[in-house]
């Protein structure tokens, strides 16, 4: 699959209508919350996926790749809860993300590379999404100054893990089992989070407007 | 408790003696493999603190503590990995911490500022303990220049993580309850350094010479 750097291109197949950025940055404290225990819970996936696959061979680069995202996701985490701070918010105790659970769902657990390659895509599927909402956020005007500089500035990272992710799914199948795959994720991603219930998260859904 | 930039005034009550360091960099293809694990496992220890406390106070400035210290732990990760895979080892699946699990059987469970305090201390120990092998590796005849370099580099963090655990534990009771907690955890982790059982490990013990 071919990936360049602008969100035009983002495979994904569900658009968010500007609506929904409106609706969040409403709450922006709770929306940094939410966004703050998503690089959290982005920083231990990554380690997760290495105590769990250490060395598999393919994907080449494998280690590399998940310490560098275990890396950038534990800064971005020290980025959003310092402005989280600032601002006198708090980051909670519990945190829901129905989205990312119900994109676990998809995983073909038990089923080696198969599961691996799961994984990686709904990795993949994840950071599309947040890129998808970051540009969303960046360019809505209900954005004050600091949180578009925010947006804009995890795009890029988001955007490159997003390659990351999928370059090494399309190593663990051959293109065409690949493509299948990836085709039938897509869809499902945009029928998730379509249904997402409202609420000023970042994979949240659209409430009435 | 006063910390100096120094290893000999790191606090702990069980010196390792040189033929450690001869015994370990014999295997040093297994000695960075667990190395490597050692750095995961306190990411993941930094982001597992952050899900249990999220915003305790105090102490003050935890959650940007514990985000710069899972960046900095995935950070040495990502470098122990790629030195491991240059000199063409591999990350092993399984990875057993003896000496780690028996520190953490010190902490009172479930006691909330107690048990946030035990943990701390916990992980100082940890830190300066692989504080204090890495200068015993950096001076090491033994070690080549390649290690004598990721040792004495690494040292400098880790020892600077110390001294942040230390500094959090200090702000969750009393300085004399401090004093007397730190006392019998000193105690207890040279007991147990001294009694691990040798292997190319960073918390191993010292076989027959």
């Amino acid at each position: 699959m071919a990936v360049k750097d602008d969100v035009a291109d983002l495979p994904l197949r569900y658009r968010t209508p500007e609506a929904w950025a409106e609706q969040v940055l409403a709450e922006p404290l709770k929306l940094l919350n939410d966004h703050a225990h998503l690089e959290k819970k982005a920083a231990s996936n990554a380690l997760e996926l290495l105590n769990r696959w250490p060395e598999p061979n393919p994907p080449e680069n494998w280690v590399a790749a998940m310490c560098a995202i275990a890396r950038d996701e534990s800064e971005h985490l020290g980025v959003v809860t310092r402005l989280l701070s600032r601002r006198g918010g708090k980051l909670t105790r519990n945190h829901r993300n129905p989205y990312a659970n119900e994109l676990r769902t998809l995983v073909r657990l038990g089923e080696g590379d198969r599961e691996l390659m799961d994984r990686l895509m709904v990795s993949a599927l994840i950071e599309a999404r947040s890129c998808e909402r970051f540009d969303v956020l960046h360019h809505h005007p209900a954005a004050d100054r600091e949180l578009a500089k925010l947006y804009r500035g995890l795009w890029k990272s988001e955007h490159g893990h997003y390659h990351i992710f999928i370059q090494l799914a399309e190593q663990l199948a051959s293109p065409r089992d690949v493509r299948t795959r990836w085709d039938q994720m897509l869809d499902a991603e945009a029928k998730i989070i379509a249904e997402q219930p409202p609420g000023p998260r970042m994979h949240s859904g659209v409430g009435d407007t």
